[in-house]
């Protein structure tokens, strides 16, 4: 059993990540090796030779296909193997790697862990704002030696930006904001709407305009592993609600959670927005920025995740302000037990 | 089942390492995070927020409190909260980090394991000779990666000296000495009385006098798990005896061995004299030489670990020499049979 | 139960590594302390002083004794005890290390493990070529956090050379010449001849002749764990054949590989030759080569251990190529089995 979803979606890497040159990496305690054909789709296959189980990304790729660098075992991209290791033996075509099904959306690659049948791309995570027009998207990527279900907890509750991020984006006036939980079909919600506050330098930057704004955070988590969080500003009076809010910026920060094991994850990171789109310098400068917050995330996160094992006769327990990560625990733990997919 | 007595007073750090920052010490298996209040008292609290565990010792001092680094919970030195993460929540005072008694005395900050309600300052182990008046005492401290009874053993018998130490304080006459061993109330006692000889250049110095003197060396094991050995020499005629030798020069080496976990421990080693007792120079060459000394013992306990987890299939064995520290270590076992308090 | 032999000669050294003073390695789980006496004959004991079990390897050379360095217990070269810590107490024989029976051959320092009774020098691998008249042998030392077995799959099979050794030794022409392998009382063999080809440039220096040759590739496994690799060119029509081929130039690649435990092993490496015997200048350089292809085989092997703890679900797989492996496993299994002698 465990403490994830086996039959969802996961982002496996950054679609930059992913070249022609194997890439391994453990994706829900499964090695997978990684790497691009010459259409560019993706290939994801376990990392070890049906052979004699060396890595296939120490490999040798030869057009689509991988060599093992051991015996010259030649696999293809479906995984069966191509040629054996000595070339005057016939195919045995029995002979393969597992593979996995994988896709491409968002500016993510994703694999699909689980009964391969059930792979349907329909069921791949909404992440909108990665790829909707007039946006534009980056980010970047962080392994985290903790349980994943720490991060969506981190995320699901913004509290902890006074504290842990009181050196770079932590604000008071977040603790005083009231929030409201809510398990919709679409995800769990986490919302605070500030009304006709001053905004923060950030945000009227980015709406060019002094005065009065209203102001909203919204965190949505999304099976298997997605926290999608909704922030921005509009001028007050411009008919912004909590549930529509496209009247002034907005930016959506976008976070998945890949498990690598039981106690460490893979963790993407970016912001989506609407406003400066065509600045590649605030793009980046941004992602810097957003780099530097995460690595406080990782800090405290990995000394969470020592101090759980160094603590075997403590739990967690969760207060008003952990409701989003229960109940986002709680759909994470009865799809599990349903065996149903994501 | 542990290898230590549960219910004691245990060295948790010098007087000097306890501050207003936090400590993070695991004492007896026990994460805990150490602080001194405004009126210097000490306070030791589990080092886990009672929220989501992030260590306290991360966190931030407020007054007399501490404030988790995560969310802000904020604990009172009783470690009962304080303040929620979100401040306008009504306090929950059940809401607590588990708190441990404390004592300062003989230079050392003292926590007692166990059941609270036992906590007696009474049972301080008496290592008077750290604070007696015409005695001066200083030491250090060194993390060792050894069962903190290896440690006594080690102390409990001098034999090891001449080999461990050659380099340093190692004397082959210690060798031709008779011991005897005693348990007595007060402890396992190991007594080398070594009359009329001529005095070592160390022990010269101290007296400042030429002349046959009368020397011993008394090793005394208390519970839980201190060692007090009685040193110095008195000129021959002036009276001294194994049981009264206040007539010379006197040091006691003062050891004390706080379990970590069941393969390491916290070393706190010093010296008292009773002689150049204003001499700061002589204080701070001493306790150089003796971090020399114990760094040996180090080297060899971590290599003598190492080497019982690797034959697992032998056990130590011992002889005439050890039997100090075989009946330390039988008073060890009583008191966690019996549940005894030290 | 063990994944190797029990009762067999194995190379702890290579003779020039054991000297007076102490060194210490681990050979088939059990660590040993070895070394040399007046005699030069060597001595080979538990690692562990009887005592407090300290390793020996770290005590003080005394005649043909080892003394602890940490109570001075005094062992003879047959690990009983000469002096107790306390040189008045009366020696007790029974006190002993454990003692190994140790043999000098073919430039290693073996030690048998297992029962005593049965080390008959008699049984120690025949690795010939390391000490015949006519030859010169040299080679080297790598420690491999490997299954010793997968090493000797990987000498018993030398298809891998096209591929981890692409940049060294790899010749893409023996992927084409069939191979036969063959088991038989004195080991099990896989053979490649070559015949009517033209000399790769390693073998047409050594001949100091043009024109065609005929070439062979030996792989013989002898029990523990041995592996003796028979490769050299012969002019056509000098006469050489499969069997005896002693008419040309020749080299044998010499291969043990001790188990260090059931993932790491000491590999023994190196090359005798029956050419150029006097070019001492030949030997480093060629040494120095091994040691460069060998570590490539380090680095493949490790990843393959790591593969398999990381895959528990997938077992190696064998095809023709590894018939040779195979067939060395299943006598080593059946020795084990039937608790035979190697």
């Amino acid at each position: 059993m465990t403490s994830w979803v086996s039959n969802a979606w996961y982002v496996a890497a950054w679609d930059a990540e992913v070249d022609v040159a194997p890439l391994a990496r453990t994706i829900c305690g499964v090695p997978m090796v990684l790497y691009r054909k010459l259409d560019r789709s993706v290939v994801a296959l376990r990392d070890a030779c049906p052979h004699r189980l060396l890595p296939l990304s120490l490999g040798l790729r030869e057009g689509d296909s991988i060599r093992c660098r051991y015996h010259g075992l030649k696999l293809g991209p479906d995984g069966i193997a191509e040629e054996m290791p000595l070339r005057s033996d016939p195919v045995n075509r029995r002979v393969c790697a597992e593979s996995f099904v994988t896709a491409e959306r968002h500016r993510f690659v994703w694999v699909w862990v689980g009964d391969r049948a059930l792979a349907d791309p329909a069921l791949i995570p909404d992440l909108w704002a990665c790829s909707a027009p007039g946006w534009v998207f980056d980010g970047g990527y962080t392994r985290v030696a903790a349980d994943y279900r720490l991060m969506i907890d981190n995320l699901m509750d913004l509290t902890h930006e006074t504290y842990v991020h009181a050196g770079s984006i932590g604000q008071p006036e977040i603790l005083d904001a009231p929030i409201e939980a809510q398990v919709r079909a679409d995800g769990v919600f986490v919302s605070r709407w500030m009304p006709g506050i001053e905004a923060p330098p950030f945000w009227r930057d980015a709406l060019k305009a002094d005065g009065p704004v209203d102001r909203w955070q919204v965190c949505r988590f999304l099976l298997p592993a997605a926290v999608m969080i909704d922030v921005g500003v509009a001028p007050v009076g411009a008919g912004a609600t909590l549930d529509s809010h496209d009247h002034g910026v907005r930016g959506m920060v976008v976070d998945f959670m890949t498990p690598e094991s039981e106690t460490s994850h893979h963790y993407f990171w970016g912001m989506a927005r609407n406003f400066d789109i065509d600045d590649a310098g605030f793009t980046a400068r941004f992602k810097r920025q957003q780099g530097g917050v995460f690595a406080e995330d990782k800090a405290i996160l990995e000394a969470q995740q020592a101090s759980i094992a160094a603590n075997p006769e403590l739990g967690l327990t969760a207060y008003r302000i952990d409701e989003g990560g229960v109940r986002a625990r709680q759909i994470i733990a009865r799809a599990i037990a349903n065996g149903e997919t994501a």
